[in-house]
């Protein structure tokens, strides 16, 4: 007999030691390199070929932690990640997670574990004020706010309500429907459209602040149109993935309307700012919007996998998505008071995920989550007036909120030597991408542990390199 | 200025606090109902309209759990908890979650943290030998696992690339497509078919055992073909969520390979039990099976979300689903030598899943595992040879796992009141259904919490209601 796994003393004294664990981790990251050296294989070649037959104790396993798990990580909570876009973590929101862990329930149905839904719909709410989207978006109006597990899912949930509308309209099928988006777009449109079925996706052409042009949009859709399809949705994206261009919300809001299309904001990254007033001027026409998502996971220091839907009318989601058996029904569904979140989304089963964000706001406050916001744009463009005034360096967009993108002078292959100087350093991890055929560098600031000597150090490391 | 929400050392005091609150949470459930007393809006009501302004002590949130969320929950881990399917929690489960939270990182790639990719697969490798499935199915041959949040995205993923493989074998469109699956399967066959756009959607008749006819299949095919549609998708269910109807996966398999569908297999529940061979006749002829879905967060000790989904070639999810911008290009991904997991399903960004998986089967050992499933199901046939012997219930359908399905002999309506009394007793609760036009009462044994005096005290309750 080995040691009994729900022996709830035991676990008591094994959590006790992975907290610890975790605290030498997070507060050890800095000495260890950003990207552990690893090749493929590697790990699994330190595991046994079969499970264990007989239980085994929890020291094993932390040991393991050390032993196979963080030499082959990529640390992204490192204080020197500055890659793609940062995947914030907090304490606050692994103490969330712990407490969802903890209390394991269910919540598919508002019956099945009402504090669940109602938790998740008031935080919601609170962050329509906090972020000053529209009133109407709240759970309490005609629309309403869900946590779905990423953008992903998000907009590709946004892109089945978007074909079911178009359908129920047109009579088209999903085959002649049409999707726009920016060129800069992130793959995850292209991808949800492809999963919901659209026969065409029109990525759209972007002005030299990678900002996707209205024109261009009118005359896909007209072109559309004459070719006998359906344009069906439209995305604005604030804040690109490849260098956070803005697209203009209230042009392309203006034209969904006009065509009767989806409008779908993808703030994955950026909507984290608008808890700041001064950046909201970068998604004017909100009113003019079908559903927005941002991810929480990635700029408000809540863990993976946190991102919030919003829609400014809650019922054509509803109708798109509810089935309903039997085993299913309850008195409280059929009186019409509650939400049942199943409906909201893809999945049925569902974590109370609303927790981490809930002791997120409640930890930091707003005006904590605002000052974090701003050092992080305020870091990101002490960079860009660095980069500006270097000789060898040069931005190659602009910086709305805090990716710096520039590129040596030199050229692509200057470039990429630059991005694999820096990466090769070890201390520090940035992004070496491509936009309109040119090699340039990402630098995204934002990790919850990342210090303002961590920036200087890195932009010492850049000028040495340059 | 209000406490600090990255200092570590409170972080560690709180962690140890809240672990505390986990284990009298954990050990005192018995001494509450299953399902809190509380109408809609009542955990709201409790909430401040506004998020705070400033930084509250954890000290406060913590309390909140006692205050609001406790008294607003359905508790799933409840000894007395016998509805729907078990939601399975365990100690090293949520020491996994914890361990997965406190890392924060993000595997949507191999290079994004190597070893979040490699123990998933190895991990799901090791399911391959433990539950019996083909060695094809591991990722070290032609097919391979990964983890999906829920068996809804399995489903509807293989719905998806069953759709593609359609579309290139026959260039029909979504709208003239045909899924096939038993009328008791779950609902999430039929909400993915809708949301991946299928025209039609096909519940086959079952037999006096619940599992759907092959001949209802083959006429199915047929009429449809003779209408100009094009079969694309077949689902057997093994479990069906009803009452653990057991589709005839060869059969269902044959025809399948004959009309060129994807065949998926959705053992959401019962997957588990595969853990023990005497189970696995249940699923004979699984090498004519395309893609395999099962919830180690239903009844194998692993909190949700962790869905398994398993294809027998990669080759068509990954063709299906694999959409490459230029900011996630690296050289790992380009030497074909590494598993990316964001083309295996919808989402991009990923929490380590596996990390909870692994501690499971660590801290249980295969044996321990294979108990508890064999330990539930003696349970539950126990409870079918008390409902025979006993004058006023009857089973209305086998029971191969442990889900005891029955009803009163006086009909409907005693069948409700027997439901309704069960469940007002606060002790437990089951779940009242309907199947064919009959209401019955389901009992899932399978929570983790479970003792047989729970089972038992579950039986004198229903044997003096009754």
């Amino acid at each position: 007999m080995g040691p009994d796994p729900l022996d709830l003393e035991a676990f008591r004294r094994n959590a006790y030691a992975l907290v610890d664990w975790i605290v030498d981790y997070l507060g050890g990251l800095a000495s260890r390199p950003v990207c552990e050296p690893v090749r493929p294989g590697d790990v699994r070649a330190k595991l046994p070929d079969r499970a264990p037959e007989e239980p085994e104790g929890f020291d094993a396993v932390l040991a393991d932690l050390d032993r196979v798990v963080v030499p082959g990580l990529t640390h992204w909570q490192h204080p020197g990640w500055f890659a793609y876009f940062p995947a914030q973590s907090s304490p606050p929101a692994i103490l969330g997670e712990l407490a969802q862990a903890g209390l394991g329930v269910q919540g598919m149905l508002w019956s099945t574990s009402p504090a669940a839904t109602e938790v998740e719909s008031h935080v919601l709410d609170w962050l329509v004020d906090l972020l000053g989207v529209p009133q109407q978006w709240k759970t309490t109006a005609s629309g309403g706010g869900v946590l779905q597990s990423g953008a992903s899912q998000s907009t590709h949930t946004a892109l089945v309500v978007a074909r079911e509308q178009c359908l129920l309209r047109t009579g088209a099928g999903p085959k002649d429907m049409v999707a726009y988006a920016s060129s800069q777009a992130h793959s995850s449109i292209e991808k949800g459209a492809r999963m919901a079925g659209f026969g065409h996706i029109r990525l759209l052409e972007t002005d030299h602040e990678f900002a996707a042009r209205p024109e261009a949009l009118a005359a896909a859709v007209a072109e559309d149109r004459r070719d006998g399809l359906a344009p069906a949705f439209v995305c604005s994206a604030v804040g690109t993935t490849g260098t956070t261009g803005v697209d203009p919300v209230r042009r392309f809001g203006e034209i969904a309307r006009v065509e009767q299309m989806w409008h779908h904001v993808d703030a994955a990254y950026a909507g984290s700012a608008m808890i700041c007033e001064e950046f909201r001027r970068h998604q004017d026409g909100l009113e003019l919007v079908d559903s927005y998502t941002f991810n929480p996971h990635k700029w408000l220091a809540t863990n993976l996998d946190c991102s919030v839907m919003w829609v400014a009318d809650r019922r054509p989601l509803i109708e798109s998505l509810s089935v309903l058996p039997p085993y299913l029904r309850n008195e409280a569904s059929e009186s019409g008071q509650v939400i049942d979140y199943r409906d909201w989304h893809g999945p049925l089963g569902r974590p109370f995920r609303a927790l981490k964000l809930w002791f997120v706001l409640r930890c930091y406050g707003a005006a904590g989550l605002r000052s974090m916001i701003r050092t992080h744009v305020a870091w990101a463009r002490k960079l860009v007036e660095r980069i500006d005034a270097h000789s060898r360096l040069a931005t190659i967009a602009p910086t709305p909120f805090a990716l710096v993108s520039f590129a040596h002078v030199d050229g692509d292959e200057a470039t990429d030597e630059l991005v694999a100087g820096i990466n090769g350093d070890g201390r520090f991890h940035i992004t070496g991408s491509e936009v309109d055929g040119k090699r340039y560098a990402r630098i995204s600031v934002g990790s919850t542990w990342t210090t303002e000597a961590d920036v200087d150090a890195l932009w010492n490391l850049i000028d040495a390199t340059a």
